[in-house]
Protein backbone atom coordinates (compact mmCIF):
# COMPACT_ATOMS: atom_id res chain seq x y z
CA UNK A 1 0.00 0.00 0.00
CA UNK A 2 1.31 3.55 -0.67
CA UNK A 3 1.70 5.99 2.17
CA UNK A 4 -0.96 7.61 3.97
CA UNK A 5 -1.40 11.37 5.36
CA UNK A 6 -3.61 11.67 8.03
CA UNK A 7 -4.30 15.93 8.16
CA UNK A 8 -7.31 18.18 8.99
CA UNK A 9 -9.96 18.52 6.33
CA UNK A 10 -10.68 21.34 4.43
CA UNK A 11 -14.09 22.26 2.90
CA UNK A 12 -12.69 20.61 -0.80
CA UNK A 13 -13.05 17.19 0.96
CA UNK A 14 -16.43 17.46 2.28
CA UNK A 15 -18.13 15.57 -0.99
CA UNK A 16 -15.97 12.84 -0.42
CA UNK A 17 -16.78 12.67 3.33
CA UNK A 18 -20.28 12.96 3.36
CA UNK A 19 -20.32 10.27 0.62
CA UNK A 20 -18.34 7.79 3.46
CA UNK A 21 -20.73 9.46 5.95
CA UNK A 22 -23.61 7.92 3.40
CA UNK A 23 -21.92 4.35 2.56
CA UNK A 24 -23.40 2.93 5.84
CA UNK A 25 -25.96 0.87 6.80
CA UNK A 26 -26.88 3.81 9.39
CA UNK A 27 -25.68 6.48 7.28
CA UNK A 28 -27.76 5.96 4.40
CA UNK A 29 -30.70 7.08 5.83
CA UNK A 30 -29.66 9.64 7.98
CA UNK A 31 -26.86 11.94 5.42
CA UNK A 32 -28.16 14.05 2.35
CA UNK A 33 -25.00 13.84 0.02
CA UNK A 34 -26.79 15.49 -2.53
CA UNK A 35 -27.06 18.69 -0.95
CA UNK A 36 -23.90 19.74 0.74
CA UNK A 37 -24.99 23.11 2.49
CA UNK A 38 -26.04 21.59 5.84
CA UNK A 39 -22.40 20.19 5.62
CA UNK A 40 -20.32 23.47 4.85
CA UNK A 41 -21.82 25.05 7.84
CA UNK A 42 -21.25 22.57 9.94
CA UNK A 43 -17.55 22.55 8.65
CA UNK A 44 -17.71 26.28 10.05
CA UNK A 45 -18.39 25.64 13.37
CA UNK A 46 -15.97 22.40 13.71
CA UNK A 47 -13.19 24.93 12.19
CA UNK A 48 -13.85 27.72 14.46
CA UNK A 49 -13.69 25.73 17.50
CA UNK A 50 -10.05 25.04 18.55
CA UNK A 51 -11.20 21.60 20.54
CA UNK A 52 -12.07 19.86 17.28
CA UNK A 53 -10.10 18.21 14.59
CA UNK A 54 -12.29 16.96 11.68
CA UNK A 55 -9.36 14.45 9.92
CA UNK A 56 -9.45 12.53 6.59
CA UNK A 57 -7.04 10.54 6.08
CA UNK A 58 -5.49 10.54 2.07
CA UNK A 59 -4.38 7.52 -0.02
CA UNK A 60 -2.44 8.91 -3.54
CA UNK A 61 -4.94 12.17 -3.16
CA UNK A 62 -7.92 10.43 -2.91
CA UNK A 63 -9.73 10.63 0.45
CA UNK A 64 -10.21 7.53 2.01
CA UNK A 65 -10.97 7.84 5.42
CA UNK A 66 -12.31 10.38 8.08
CA UNK A 67 -12.61 10.33 11.98
CA UNK A 68 -13.30 13.73 14.34
CA UNK A 69 -11.92 14.23 17.65
CA UNK A 70 -12.86 16.71 20.30
CA UNK A 71 -11.65 17.49 23.33
CA UNK A 72 -13.34 17.93 26.50
CA UNK A 73 -11.96 19.61 29.83
CA UNK A 74 -13.96 18.30 33.04
CA UNK A 75 -13.64 18.24 36.75
CA UNK A 76 -14.22 14.40 37.07
CA UNK A 77 -11.11 11.79 37.71
CA UNK A 78 -8.93 14.39 39.14
CA UNK A 79 -9.81 17.38 36.56
CA UNK A 80 -8.61 14.82 33.77
CA UNK A 81 -9.22 16.07 30.32
CA UNK A 82 -11.17 13.45 27.47
CA UNK A 83 -11.17 13.12 24.07
CA UNK A 84 -13.82 11.70 21.93
CA UNK A 85 -14.30 10.09 18.66
CA UNK A 86 -16.92 10.71 16.46
CA UNK A 87 -18.10 9.98 13.00
CA UNK A 88 -15.62 7.42 12.33
CA UNK A 89 -15.90 6.20 8.34
CA UNK A 90 -13.51 3.89 6.04
CA UNK A 91 -13.67 3.94 2.38
CA UNK A 92 -15.53 0.94 1.00
CA UNK A 93 -12.38 0.01 -1.11
CA UNK A 94 -10.05 0.70 1.82
CA UNK A 95 -11.86 -1.85 4.36
CA UNK A 96 -9.32 -4.47 6.15
CA UNK A 97 -6.53 -2.49 5.22
CA UNK A 98 -5.60 -1.56 8.47
CA UNK A 99 -6.85 2.24 7.93
CA UNK A 100 -9.10 2.14 10.21
CA UNK A 101 -6.55 0.92 13.04
CA UNK A 102 -4.05 3.78 11.24
CA UNK A 103 -6.87 6.67 12.19
CA UNK A 104 -7.58 5.38 15.52
CA UNK A 105 -4.03 5.22 16.63
CA UNK A 106 -3.67 8.85 15.32
CA UNK A 107 -6.54 9.75 17.72
CA UNK A 108 -5.24 8.00 20.50
CA UNK A 109 -1.50 9.58 19.29
CA UNK A 110 -2.68 13.12 19.27
CA UNK A 111 -5.21 12.62 22.77
CA UNK A 112 -2.14 11.52 24.49
CA UNK A 113 0.21 14.97 23.04
CA UNK A 114 -3.00 17.08 24.48
CA UNK A 115 -2.48 15.53 27.61
CA UNK A 116 -6.51 13.85 27.69
CA UNK A 117 -6.16 11.23 30.28
CA UNK A 118 -9.08 9.06 28.70
CA UNK A 119 -10.15 8.27 24.98
CA UNK A 120 -13.60 7.73 24.79
CA UNK A 121 -16.39 6.75 21.94
CA UNK A 122 -19.70 5.07 21.09
CA UNK A 123 -20.75 2.85 18.71
CA UNK A 124 -24.33 2.09 17.59
CA UNK A 125 -25.30 -1.53 19.09
CA UNK A 126 -26.08 -3.03 16.21
CA UNK A 127 -21.87 -2.52 14.77
CA UNK A 128 -21.01 -5.95 16.24
CA UNK A 129 -17.58 -5.88 13.48
CA UNK A 130 -16.50 -2.56 14.86
CA UNK A 131 -16.94 -3.43 18.46
CA UNK A 132 -14.53 -6.47 18.74
CA UNK A 133 -11.98 -3.73 16.04
CA UNK A 134 -12.36 -1.45 19.47
CA UNK A 135 -11.28 -3.81 21.69
CA UNK A 136 -8.65 -5.00 20.24
CA UNK A 137 -7.21 -1.90 19.98
CA UNK A 138 -7.06 -2.09 23.74
CA UNK A 139 -10.60 -0.29 24.51
CA UNK A 140 -13.11 -1.68 26.83
CA UNK A 141 -17.08 -1.46 26.85
CA UNK A 142 -17.05 -0.39 30.36
CA UNK A 143 -20.35 2.08 29.45
CA UNK A 144 -23.82 2.18 27.81
CA UNK A 145 -24.39 5.01 25.42
CA UNK A 146 -27.56 6.54 25.81
CA UNK A 147 -28.76 9.43 23.11
CA UNK A 148 -32.23 11.32 22.79
CA UNK A 149 -33.13 12.77 19.30
CA UNK A 150 -34.56 16.32 19.73
CA UNK B 1 -39.25 21.50 48.79
CA UNK B 2 -37.68 24.65 48.52
CA UNK B 3 -36.57 26.58 45.37
CA UNK B 4 -34.38 25.27 43.09
CA UNK B 5 -31.91 27.00 41.04
CA UNK B 6 -29.92 26.07 38.40
CA UNK B 7 -26.83 28.22 37.09
CA UNK B 8 -22.99 27.95 35.72
CA UNK B 9 -20.48 26.88 38.57
CA UNK B 10 -18.12 29.34 40.20
CA UNK B 11 -14.48 28.38 41.67
CA UNK B 12 -16.26 28.72 45.33
CA UNK B 13 -18.62 26.31 44.60
CA UNK B 14 -15.77 23.79 43.40
CA UNK B 15 -15.49 22.06 47.17
CA UNK B 16 -19.03 20.97 47.11
CA UNK B 17 -18.63 19.68 43.50
CA UNK B 18 -16.09 18.00 44.02
CA UNK B 19 -17.32 16.19 47.42
CA UNK B 20 -20.29 15.13 45.33
CA UNK B 21 -18.06 13.58 42.60
CA UNK B 22 -16.39 11.47 45.30
CA UNK B 23 -19.03 10.57 47.33
CA UNK B 24 -20.02 7.46 44.44
CA UNK B 25 -18.81 4.14 44.70
CA UNK B 26 -16.96 4.55 41.03
CA UNK B 27 -15.28 8.44 41.92
CA UNK B 28 -14.63 7.16 45.39
CA UNK B 29 -11.39 5.44 44.00
CA UNK B 30 -11.21 8.00 41.01
CA UNK B 31 -11.26 11.80 43.18
CA UNK B 32 -9.32 14.18 45.33
CA UNK B 33 -11.05 15.95 47.82
CA UNK B 34 -8.16 16.83 49.81
CA UNK B 35 -6.43 18.34 47.18
CA UNK B 36 -8.77 20.58 44.91
CA UNK B 37 -5.38 21.92 42.74
CA UNK B 38 -6.24 20.30 39.68
CA UNK B 39 -9.59 20.66 39.58
CA UNK B 40 -9.21 24.56 39.73
CA UNK B 41 -6.83 24.16 36.73
CA UNK B 42 -9.72 22.03 35.23
CA UNK B 43 -12.13 24.92 36.29
CA UNK B 44 -10.48 26.98 34.01
CA UNK B 45 -10.31 25.30 31.18
CA UNK B 46 -14.15 24.41 31.14
CA UNK B 47 -14.69 28.40 31.71
CA UNK B 48 -12.28 29.18 28.58
CA UNK B 49 -14.55 27.14 26.26
CA UNK B 50 -17.60 28.31 25.21
CA UNK B 51 -19.25 25.19 24.23
CA UNK B 52 -19.06 24.13 28.11
CA UNK B 53 -21.52 24.76 30.33
CA UNK B 54 -20.60 23.65 34.14
CA UNK B 55 -23.59 23.72 36.16
CA UNK B 56 -24.77 23.73 39.79
CA UNK B 57 -27.90 22.83 41.01
CA UNK B 58 -28.36 24.91 44.17
CA UNK B 59 -31.34 24.68 47.01
CA UNK B 60 -30.97 27.07 50.17
CA UNK B 61 -27.65 28.25 49.28
CA UNK B 62 -26.29 24.85 48.99
CA UNK B 63 -24.89 23.06 46.10
CA UNK B 64 -26.99 20.09 45.67
CA UNK B 65 -26.18 18.65 42.40
CA UNK B 66 -23.74 19.42 39.52
CA UNK B 67 -23.75 18.14 35.67
CA UNK B 68 -21.68 19.51 33.09
CA UNK B 69 -22.76 20.17 29.30
CA UNK B 70 -20.42 20.73 25.99
CA UNK B 71 -22.04 21.33 22.83
CA UNK B 72 -20.10 19.12 19.64
CA UNK B 73 -20.84 20.47 16.26
CA UNK B 74 -20.43 17.55 13.45
CA UNK B 75 -20.29 16.66 10.07
CA UNK B 76 -22.94 13.38 10.76
CA UNK B 77 -26.69 13.38 10.69
CA UNK B 78 -26.85 16.18 7.72
CA UNK B 79 -24.37 18.26 9.98
CA UNK B 80 -25.65 17.84 13.32
CA UNK B 81 -24.52 19.67 16.25
CA UNK B 82 -24.91 17.32 19.90
CA UNK B 83 -24.68 17.73 22.96
CA UNK B 84 -22.65 15.48 25.95
CA UNK B 85 -24.07 15.08 29.43
CA UNK B 86 -20.80 14.00 31.64
CA UNK B 87 -20.60 14.41 35.34
CA UNK B 88 -24.05 14.01 36.53
CA UNK B 89 -24.17 14.20 40.16
CA UNK B 90 -27.19 14.65 42.94
CA UNK B 91 -25.88 14.94 46.81
CA UNK B 92 -26.68 11.89 49.00
CA UNK B 93 -29.72 13.70 50.87
CA UNK B 94 -31.37 14.76 47.57
CA UNK B 95 -31.89 11.38 45.72
CA UNK B 96 -34.95 10.69 45.21
CA UNK B 97 -36.41 13.74 45.23
CA UNK B 98 -36.43 14.43 41.21
CA UNK B 99 -33.57 16.73 40.98
CA UNK B 100 -31.52 14.57 38.77
CA UNK B 101 -34.71 14.86 36.72
CA UNK B 102 -34.93 18.46 37.10
CA UNK B 103 -31.13 18.48 36.45
CA UNK B 104 -31.40 16.70 33.28
CA UNK B 105 -34.42 18.72 31.92
CA UNK B 106 -32.74 21.95 32.09
CA UNK B 107 -29.89 19.93 30.01
CA UNK B 108 -32.10 18.70 27.30
CA UNK B 109 -33.93 22.13 27.29
CA UNK B 110 -30.81 23.84 26.88
CA UNK B 111 -29.83 21.79 24.34
CA UNK B 112 -32.66 22.35 22.20
CA UNK B 113 -32.22 26.55 22.81
CA UNK B 114 -28.42 25.74 21.57
CA UNK B 115 -30.17 24.11 18.24
CA UNK B 116 -28.57 20.58 19.12
CA UNK B 117 -30.44 17.57 17.36
CA UNK B 118 -28.79 15.00 19.96
CA UNK B 119 -28.43 14.71 23.64
CA UNK B 120 -25.97 11.98 24.84
CA UNK B 121 -24.02 10.53 27.74
CA UNK B 122 -22.27 7.19 28.68
CA UNK B 123 -23.40 5.81 32.09
CA UNK B 124 -20.88 3.03 33.42
CA UNK B 125 -22.57 -0.45 33.05
CA UNK B 126 -22.50 -1.00 36.68
CA UNK B 127 -25.02 1.93 37.35
CA UNK B 128 -28.48 0.22 36.66
CA UNK B 129 -30.24 2.64 38.42
CA UNK B 130 -29.08 5.24 36.39
CA UNK B 131 -29.94 3.46 33.26
CA UNK B 132 -33.25 3.35 33.94
CA UNK B 133 -33.56 6.75 34.88
CA UNK B 134 -32.19 7.73 31.68
CA UNK B 135 -34.91 5.46 29.72
CA UNK B 136 -38.00 7.45 31.95
CA UNK B 137 -36.24 10.51 30.84
CA UNK B 138 -36.86 8.97 27.43
CA UNK B 139 -33.03 8.00 26.45
CA UNK B 140 -32.45 5.20 24.16
CA UNK B 141 -30.07 2.62 24.98
CA UNK B 142 -28.93 2.55 21.15
CA UNK B 143 -25.01 2.56 22.16
CA UNK B 144 -22.06 1.34 23.28
CA UNK B 145 -19.66 3.40 24.91
CA UNK B 146 -16.20 2.34 24.71
CA UNK B 147 -13.04 4.03 26.89
CA UNK B 148 -9.20 3.79 26.43
CA UNK B 149 -7.29 5.32 29.89
CA UNK B 150 -4.30 6.89 28.64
Amino acid sequence: MSDLDIRPATPADLPAVVAMLADDPLGARRESPDDLVPYHAAYRRLADDPNQRLMVAVRESRVVGTLQLTIIPGLSRRGATRSVIEGVRVHADERGSGLGTRMIEWAVDESRRLDCQLVQLTSDVSRTDAHRFYERLGFTASHVGFKLTL
